[in-house]
């Protein structure tokens, strides 16, 4: 067995290892016979091998693995004709649909360059993207919904390495953005294993905490931002290892550092600033400013990607309203880094975060039992998309308001107060 | 673009363009906003990316590729449970039929290593294999029944390439693995276009002559072989280009060599000795010796793989029976290389064959039209293996017999006569 990547650039198999069993033991907690289906970059092939290997010692029925290739990706937009870009798989959603519904987890890794689609024509990638998101439906559900053990890792992918280290040779980069994945996955250490129950205790003792406070509303301010983002009713905060509905408990991002709950779609109110740039599906947006009144964004800015990030509000009218807010301190390891990812699974354990669109059912007390329209009567937003976006930073405070309007320091400087 | 194999071997990137081109434009005829499903294995990447250019250009719809990986086909070997070796991914078979009843087109990609499993429990790689035919019968049967367009060629895969060259470094074996595939698909010629029409027009002429003698009955005589196998009722022969039930004519197999048609299921009498061993599923089957009386197998050996290939003809009660016959001169391209591929797409191109199992119904005059029950009552054969196995060889002969019982030579000494 290699652990090379296809390009031969060397990343330290011992952490490949452990990151792989980390994935399979913490991210999945994959159970006896239970089958995985697996989602990843073809050049992450080294840590797909490991994994598969952890799955199958975990006891694994069958491991599927479909690989994507940036290459083919960029092979549709140089020479495909316009009627490709309206044609998504249904086959194969519609498959691993199906693998979900029979209780196979799943494994997704990232690493795709996030500027992959920057040169190209943007009407053409928002046409791939509707006919992709389309056809993901049955399948996405399936996950957003917790039906199923579910989990992401990173792998350090060279043309996102190179984004991240432009200054530095692409081997070199490399090496450098698998340092700072191993880090961030807790597989640095000589027990990942403990460290990871370690750091789910402490996540569990903060969104107790918070659930303990009963907050109406969070007051975020600080450069450019003050909202006020309230809170749905009978909303609950989680963070770290939580149970699918399948009854396995599971970390489904691998790292996280966030606490994070379901906002009132219509109770957000005032002004906020992105203090990270946030890359979509290929397209970068930067400094992004929003203006929300009774719930909703009245005006987007953003001084790169800003017609993206428009076409992106008007997906639905559930796009213009928050689904998620998530507090992590601005000393999380991966924000102590110092390094901007510009891949979403990383930079949102840098900051507090937002997120536009879908919210999660589970974020409810006795979530699992709740009614669309229970959930929506208690200010749960619903849409396509769920785009997260960091608006946190050392000089961003929050407090805490409770239903009699009393007010409580939970942020102090982007730490916890 | 890198044209090297993940392991870095030089394999020619002008000729694997032209095998890519070939592959859209003789094998496929892909047609515009025709998707396209592709199968391969991983290390055949170079090769997939070429193909999917090339099928954009041509128009596809969307290129879908699922890759395969011995690596972790062996990790399931290797540290799967027991009740892993059940089990198979029907969601996804299921979902190419899918495609395929949508009328995507199909390409395979051969070159695993033919000896992949040869060390595994064949116990459990018979219930692997089982499991698997199972859930792949209905994307299988769109193929079979020629529902769709499809192809097959190969990439010199290093551990196939290492099996065909043993004495040779990884390196130089590869180098000449993809000469002798270059050669064999006729992509390496000035122009691989006009010498595909050439070809598959020889073949057309080859086939018409046999469909204008009406033979009954072929006999073939070689060292250990003396055989009658007759030709079901209203068999056509079919060789070269030929037109799929959508109505595209497509080159199923890269390369092909040989013009075949169905034998009659219960008229076959007599011995035959195998040519070339056979790689069926990773086990290899050397000097098979059969006997059959009433076109059924009552007696079977081999020097090596003896016991597979008795599973083999257990599967069902059609799989001790023929499913197709076809002739190959020995002077053939691919015979005149003196290379043994261990891989039936070139090999059953080196050779008369004959193929254990399901018969071609479009191997019937009006054979589109033929009910199930119609095939079987004109002598065709079913079961869900079809295995093809080489008796040719520059040492047998073949008489046509006639339905009044002249003969008249069809080849001699392995040779059109």
């Amino acid at each position: 067995m290699t652990f090379a990547s296809p390009n031969h650039h060397p990343v330290d198999p011992a952490k490949l290892e452990k990151l792989a069993e980390v994935a399979v033991k913490v991210g999945l907690q994959l159970q006896k016979n239970q089958d995985l289906v697996i989602t990843a970059p073809v050049v992450s092939m080294p840590l797909v091998r490991l994994i598969t290997r952890e799955a199958y010692k975990a006891g694994a029925g069958l491991v599927t693995t479909f690989y994507s290739d940036e290459e083919t990706t960029l092979a549709r937009y140089e020479y495909g004709h316009d009627g490709s870009f309206d044609r998504a798989s249904n086959w194969l959603y519609e498959g691993m649909a199906k693998a979900y519904a029979n209780n196979a987890a799943r494994l997704a890794i990232s690493g795709d360059n996030p500027m992959l689609l920057s040169g190209q024509e943007p009407a053409k990638v928002a046409r791939a993207n509707r006919a992709n998101s389309a056809a993901y439906k049955p399948a996405l559900e399936k996950i957003s919904n917790f039906d199923i053990n579910w989990n992401i890792v990173s792998y350090p992918n060279p043309s996102w390495a190179k984004l991240v280290f432009p200054d530095d040779p692409e081997a070199i980069a490399v090496a450098k953005l698998a340092k700072a994945i191993f880090a961030a996955s807790r597989v640095d250490v000589p027990d990942p294993i403990g460290a990871w129950a370690e750091h789910n205790a402490n996540l569990h003792k903060r969104s107790t905490w918070m659930n303990g406070q009963r907050f109406a509303a969070l007051h975020f301010q600080g450069p450019g931002t003050d909202v006020k983002i309230g809170l749905a009713d009978g909303h609950e905060w989680h963070g770290g290892a939580s149970v699918a509905k399948n009854g396995v408990t599971c970390n489904p991002n691998i790292p996280t550092e966030e606490v994070f709950t379901t906002p009132h779609a219509l109770r957000v109110e005032g002004y906020v600033s992105s203090t990270k740039p946030l890359s979509h599906q290929g397209t970068l947006i930067d400094n992004i400013r929003v203006r929300f009144e009774g719930g909703r964004i009245v005006e987007a800015k953003a001084s790169r990607g800003e017609e993206v990030l428009n076409k992106v509000l008007d997906t639905d009218e559930g796009a213009r309203r928050l689904g998620e807010v998530a507090l992590v301190p601005h000393s999380s390891p991966i924000s102590a880094s110092g390094i901007l990812f510009y891949n979403t699974l990383f930079d949102e354990n840098a900051s507090c975060h937002i997120a536009l669109g879908q919210c999660y059912s589970k974020c409810f007390i006795d979530g699992a039992t709740l009614s669309q329209e229970q959930i929506k009567a208690q200010g749960g937003n619903s849409s396509l998309i769920h785009i997260d976006w960091m608006i946190g930073s050392d000089k961003v405070d929050i407090d805490g308001i409770k239903l009699d309007g009393s007010r409580m320091p939970v942020m102090r400087g982007g730490e916890w107060a």
